[in-house]
């Protein structure tokens, strides 16, 4: 897989820029956003659109999604070039939910620079972040690779379904987060996961399996993948924000057990608290209500989560994930392109298996 | 036009009801958003959507687009009643954009209560108002009134063409709005009110041609027709807020000039510009740059608008757009029922005619 991301790459940004050019003039515009009734602002479209957007995809980002796109059209036996412009569909969807889930985080920073509202304002950064909700989407009117009206029916009703799902999932998420109680279960959790987060992986998987018109089983099976294999990644980097953050409190001055700080109610919470004894249980939920804590503070909220036994719960539980989705892989692998299938299982491996 | 605004105003908000109930309980939430992987949070999704929604649409509104959109069914020659659903579509986006302008624009209030990201915080407001560019586009998936496959990727294409250019139209006008110095034309202006708030409009009026399988000339008259009237009743607030205010400097403590405290860039702030002497518009553009005017300052600004005959140039420009929607409607009369022609054209005039 790692060697797909690498290669991959280059064509993928090239994509990109053909779609949504770094510079913008007015016969894009016209091309893309059809003819001005009057007359079209070229400036203003290149500081409210192209410069903020470019920003962030410039800050890097591996396009994982548009690869693993590409991964499927290949296991599908068909040409992966034929589709790229299909490929950044999620990637762009990705990158603008990015924006708007900044804003409303209210977050600093994004891959290592100040978060773009930070740089271009909110206003700016907001109408970017949901340009990029629609801009990919218009790619479909276009019709590259020539689809049949079946076939782009099919994608369209695919997009909306799990693009609502994506807003139902931010929307507990943000409510879970704004209540000081933790209410919650472990299944609802997993379902806020689930729709946030793999239904962005669904639509990779769906639309891959769409466009190369599989079969409605083929479809179902390599979504059912890709939401698990993006939930157990997600519960991954839970783990290990937990983990490396164990005994290390004041190393080097680092920051540490940022998810504890943030109040975040992750998987591995929400199993201590539904396991640990109440007094600890009350405690770690004391701990997350705090808007200041001190470094001991989180050291012990780190201390409670692995006395319950949740960092393992959680590995369990991603690695279960990670195993079902590799059986939606194998059920249906006689149809499937041999060297992708290998792809697709390593990838599975990937996302529990990594330090980072 | 006023008679159909208030008959089917109930048929309207109950259609709204079937689609997003005010309490969300779980057999909604499979219904709509499918079958929970996990678990759904119905708590959640409440306070997350459903709550801050209808708080808004409680609130008021003509819930004129829903009602023009029957109309046009109506001149089509078919029942309004079998089409509702889709008249919502056009009336939860408008309301969408209305949630997530005000944040962008930091506005403060939002018909006559605190802007909804005041009273739900930023986050949930902005994801509710996210969620409404999705949750209408869901209910084409679902299929009311039994469309043919052809019609519904006829809808999905038009629809993604739109909402692209709503974007576009925002991102200028937020631009500008960011800007110190006035560097736009008249046309450009123009044009981003047609993206703004005319693609609204189109998509009202494109909605109704195409659930009604009417050809691609009738689409694009109503289209023309729905674009220019939103431009000129855009024009036309443009026009109230500065008649209302010129020569009532401190009447009874009631702010005047809001457009221009705002440093809004309107058309008519636009041709003073292009057509006032020089000191006098770069008077303008210094006023319009400050933060904090005097009411002198404010007064000044009106009268040099009146002088350049800016608000006779704006009603003019309003006037000609609604005349040449009206020109859009007679030249299809023939294929439309004269009863709701009658209701269109009247629509028009309505725009420019009224005092609030």
């Amino acid at each position: 897989m790692q060697e797909a991301l690498a290669s991959w790459r280059p064509a993928i940004d090239e994509t990109i820029v053909e779609w949504l050019p770094q510079e913008i003039d007015a016969a894009y515009l016209e091309d893309f956003f059809g003819e001005p009734r009057f007359e079209y602002d070229t400036k203003g479209v290149q500081s409210a659109l192209s410069d903020p957007i470019w920003d962030l995809l410039e800050r890097g980002g591996k396009r994982w999604r548009a690869v693993l796109f590409l991964v499927f059209i290949e296991a599908f036996g068909e040409d992966p070039e034929a589709y790229l412009p299909y490929a950044i569909i999620p990637e762009i969807l990705h990158n603008g939910t990015i924006i708007v889930d900044d804003v409303e985080d209210g977050a600093t920073m994004r891959r290592g620079e100040p978060a773009l509202h930070r740089v271009h304002g909110e206003d700016v950064a907001l109408n970017a972040g949901n340009a990029m909700y629609f801009l990919p989407l218009k790619i479909l009117t276009h019709n590259p690779a020539n689809l049949s009206e079946e076939t782009r029916l099919r994608a369209y009703d695919m997009l909306m379904y799990e693009l609502n799902r994506t807003h139902l999932g931010q929307g507990m998420d943000i409510c879970w987060h704004n209540e000081s109680a933790v209410r919650i279960s472990t299944q609802q959790y997993l379902e806020m996961s689930a729709c946030k987060t793999g239904c962005l992986g669904r639509i990779v998987a769906q639309l891959a399996a769409i466009v190369a018109e599989q079969p409605a089983e083929i479809e179902s099976a390599v979504a059912t993948y890709a939401e698990q294999t993006s939930i157990a990644f997600q519960i991954g980097d839970d783990i290990l924000d937990v983990e490396n953050s164990l005994g290390r409190a004041g190393d080097f001055g680092k920051e540490f057990g940022n998810d504890i700080r943030e109040g975040k109610k992750t998987l591995l919470v929400l199993h201590a608290i539904e396991t640990a004894d109440s007094d600890r249980a009350t405690r770690l939920e004391e701990i997350l209500a705090t808007d200041e804590n001190t470094d001991a503070d989180i050291s012990e909220a780190l201390q409670i989560l692995e006395d319950a036994g949740s960092i393992d719960y959680a590995r369990e539980c991603a690695l279960e994930l990670a195993e079902q989705a590799r059986g939606e892989i194998h059920g249906i692998e006689d149809e499937l392109e041999s060297e992708a299938v290998e792809k697709l299982l390593s990838f599975t491996e990937f996302v529990v298996e990594r330090d980072v």
